[in-house]
């Protein structure tokens, strides 16, 4: 059997990864195509509870090289009990953040080095990169705006506006890192624009033949 | 000032560790050494939760790579919550296992692969490395028969003999490995010959200029 594909969404926190990912899902859905929206930590368990510690906001003595591992971990758990098994069984996968988002966050926001949370990557996803990645493209300013209203904050959204802009700046790098792998969506846009681009890019990468 | 030194303690199951490591930070506690016992997840609350979702018997699903994560990222916080503040404040530390245990363990026991587990691991100690290691040197299967006795076994040491000798072997390496920084102690005869010798072994590498 040939095995789904692995998308994945990235971009900086109110870019929204969420919004977008879910409609594409639903829409590919509608369309026939076997798919599988997923988040880590993606409803396994020990991917969890691995979560709920990194983001637990009493812990504050929380050492960044410790939480770049501890998310390694609930990443590689969260690839080997649903990811895997649905594209080993055909279901193409959108996954909504992967490893991208630490090397932005943990790499570039904490300052560690995007080289030096691949290699922790690299040993949690063996290999497993996306085969594409739509990046929601959004400034750092703007993006922190949209997530002010929400009801809970976790202990990374409550970094302020020079963390975010790392992030950003982190993102771009990526970009470039990653030329060939990344896919730039305009985010500034209203929703119902940016989730039909994003619809019409990942149904024609789900079409082709490789 | 002038940092503490950085002593561990390495051994399958069952080699004594934790006897003879407690009893040999006592003796140079009364000698008058300024000296801090500690072992995984010493006391730090980040790392003990980390090690309760290592150590949970219901983990079962627990993909090996999660779980070398996992332990870097426990040794991470242990190190820097408890370790580097007592060595920068000149006190020695003896460490009841430390990062030759996930090479053991993890690169070994797992077959993770000695080279692959310590790439986490240097990300994690980010050069922290022993300054010296008194291995215990006992077989397996020893080991394994000392430790029937206790009550409560975690999700390794219900692990069966196979395991525990791949651990061994591991060891062996690692002893080859790093055989500058190595030190060998026969565990196999009884506890206060063990303790003796290991005192005075590491009663000399404090009293050591360097």
């Amino acid at each position: 059997m040939k095995r789904g594909k692995f998308i994945t969404f990235e971009g900086p926190d109110g870019s929204g990864k969420t919004t977008v990912s879910t409609a594409v899902t639903e829409l590919l859905e509608k369309a026939g195509y076997p798919v599988r929206y997923t988040r880590e930590p993606g409803g396994s368990t020990i991917a969890e509870e691995i979560r709920d510690v990194i983001l637990d906001p009493a812990n504050t003595a929380m050492d960044a090289r410790t939480e770049a591992l501890l998310y390694a971990a609930s990443r590689r758990q969260h690839l080997v009990e649903v990811i895997l098994p649905a594209l080993q069984n055909g279901t193409h996968v959108i996954s909504d953040r992967f490893v991208d988002s630490s090397l932005a966050y943990q790499g570039c926001g904490r300052h560690l080095g995007i080289d030096e949370v691949f290699s922790i990557n690299r040993f949690a996803i063996d290999e497993w990169m996306p085969d594409k990645t739509i990046y929601l493209d959004i400034d750092a300013a703007t993006g922190l705006q949209r997530i002010k209203g929400r009801s809970f904050l976790d202990r990374l959204d409550q970094e302020g506006l020079s963390f975010h802009q790392d992030v950003w700046n982190g993102y771009q790098q990526i970009i470039r890192k990653y030329a060939d792998r990344m896919i730039i969506v305009d985010a500034s846009r209203p929703a119902e624009e940016v989730i039909a681009e994003a619809f019409h890019i990942v149904k024609g990468l789900l079409d082709e033949e490789n």
